[in-house]
């Protein structure tokens, strides 16, 4: 009785849920603490105390019809104001509040911004390795997914395949920066180059390609490494944000788009943005929310948490004869199989209690991402089990 | 370059922002206390004391990554439980944490519903009048809108035209009780009868009939009247609700569904539902705000403010010649306009500083919508206004 779309999800969700259920009866078996699961994008750095005493501090001054009432869809001004400065002075744009949405979260707002855009057979570009859910956000407008090959070693774009890949029907180029899976970094020069062959082909077909940036991780970069903000490299670019792993605030689904007023037909982009945000049911991005993360927006996360995480696990694996993309963001760790088959891989991993996640979810079958936004305990505990691994493949 | 489904939307989007810019100019040139608008549905009374305590209360006590963190998309399992007990104790039903599905505010939830079960061209029959923006979810999906006509002068739904509108591609029915923009409320004997003509047409075309039951207005009823529990009444009922009016919370976007075990595909629905919650990009409901209303499900709104505003428009209205149903739940006034024209009614209206809604917004022409969730001192002083409105048309 379910729409037939839906019926290709409800087989991929048993499968998920037979994982979950054998992993809770693995963690009875062998004990929590002997289970290792690297599979979740969870935060595990708590949020800055600031973020409660932000909400405490608007509950206590503030009109509660103001905190919780309904608002433009595109969210408060004073936090969309907030956010542009802020904005303005981290990355020397010139955003007012007029180029702010707030969603609920990064995920919220790929689907408004892809709901303002599509029209059906459109094509959207992602390069692979990429978050399998961008699939499902573009297939909810009947768009079409045209996918970049990996690039290994690098898996930094492939710039020469990408642009053979963009057609009169390109209307929308994903990029994930910093990535998840592989917690690669794309690198100035790539972004200068995408951005040149995209003007290109726009002339070329007399189109607009919008590129939307999918931020979450901006802020989790190592090693000093510079994150290029998009919008200054490429007129037509659209940025989605998120709080919830620069804030830890996934549950609260809060993030934002920003649509500079550079892009093609800006009027109409923000006004249909603005009204797929309420017809999708979104509505607005939650009130007190979006009041609480304007309090915070000089706070940062724990980034040394993470990078330890990183190094422990990254010296180790490396150690034992993994094959490992040495990761300059995110919390992901992007490790070659030592079999062909990542599934096989991933079912071996787990007669070592070893939960990780196979590669192709992500579009790039041989790999595995291993989540690192874990307590440090449990890398220490896990490292024999890894090498236990490695060996059963000499 | 927008997609060609939202041109209409920008177009519309834009009457909107223009009557919203006058509503600001009449402001300025008249003095905001002289401008009446009763166009919102947004809450007047403030949320009970009792949220900010539980948030309070929450933040102090649990855990930052349990409270801010990610969870099942279907939410907390002890909230859903804690939901489910607390309908079970008010409406003798019998549901289980695996019957409530937290989410982004009812509009989500509807989101969800449809995407769930509707394929391109399957009917969903609403009653009009009816909140226009079904429209827009119903579109989302490629449904086809089914109206059946209103039926005054009690607005009760019109069983014989909503059989006559039943075919083989009837996927839902979508029902709004207490009703927005009316305030009526739909009576048990209507329901009965509306149920026992699903149950017909279902065993005719051997086909699954969803009834979406719509409650945000659920305890915003008056004169002791009693809204009936719709999955009491018909088995393949679901179930939308909202905290933003029984809380005062609408900016926070929380909500839930209830699916019972009773519909039809009961195990493919809920997890079709679950899996669309998650791809349309809501991921979860706001997880602060779930852990709060759980704490909230004995609290209760003001009704008595809402009733008070009630009366004194009902009783002004009336007196000045106006044909008004009575309404006996939500937070609005059914109005028939003095000329046929609604939105000439409305246009005049503003010559007096009035802004109401026209009945087209709801498939209703020849009304007008008020919605008295207002402060009481500007009902008061727009009561000479209306009389000078009904005396302009005599």
């Amino acid at each position: 009785m379910i729409a037939k779309k839906m019926v290709k999800y409800v087989e991929g969700s048993s499968v998920t849920r037979a994982m979950f259920e054998e992993g809770k009866k693995m963690a009875a078996k062998y004990g929590a603490e002997n289970v290792y699961d690297f599979s979740l994008g969870n935060p595990s750095v708590e949020p800055p105390v600031a973020v409660k005493n932000a909400i405490c501090e608007i509950l206590e001054k503030e009109a509660p019809c103001y905190v919780h009432g309904y608002m433009n869809n595109s969210g408060y001004e004073t936090v969309r104001s907030a956010i542009a400065a802020s904005l303005n002075k981290r990355f020397g744009t010139s955003f007012g509040e007029q180029n702010i949405l707030m969603t609920v979260g990064a995920a919220g707002g790929l689907n408004v911004v892809l709901k303002t855009l599509l029209d059906p057979e459109d094509e959207v570009i992602a390069f692979a390795p990429y978050f399998g859910e961008y699939n499902n956000y573009v297939a909810n407008f009947d768009g079409k997914m045209v996918v970049v090959s990996p690039n290994p070693p690098t898996f930094q774009p492939d710039v020469a395949e990408f642009e053979s890949k963009i057609t009169p029907k390109t209307k929308a180029v994903i990029v994930n920066n910093p990535n998840n899976p592989t917690g690669v970094v794309y690198r100035e020069e790539t972004i200068r180059a995408m951005a040149e062959v995209m003007e290109r082909k726009q002339k070329e077909y007399g189109t607009a390609i919008y590129l939307i940036a999918d931020e979450p991780y901006r802020e989790l970069a190592y090693d000093g490494v510079t994150v290029p903000y998009l919008t200054k490299y490429y007129d037509n670019t659209i940025v989605g944000y998120s709080y919830s792993k620069s804030l830890s605030l996934p549950g609260e689904r809060i993030g934002y788009l920003v649509i500079p007023d550079e892009v093609d037909d800006f009027e109409n982009v923000i006004c249909a943005a603005n009204v797929a945000n309420r017809i999708l049911g979104f509505v607005n991005a939650p009130s007190l929310m979006q009041l609480a993360v304007a309090k915070c927006l000089e706070e940062q996360t724990d980034v040394a948490a993470y990078d330890t995480n990183r190094k422990m696990l990254l010296d180790a694996l490396t150690e034992y004869g993994y094959e490992v993309v040495k990761p300059e963001g995110a919390f992901y760790l992007w490790v070659k199989t030592m079999e062909e088959d990542d599934t096989a891989f991933v079912a071996r991993a787990k007669e070592y209690n070893l939960l990780v996640v196979p590669g192709s979810s992500f579009m790039c079958p041989g790999y595995v991402r291993i989540a690192y936004c874990v307590d440090p305990e449990m890398i220490k505990r896990s490292l024999p089990a890894f090498e236990k691994l490695a060996q059963s493949y000499q």
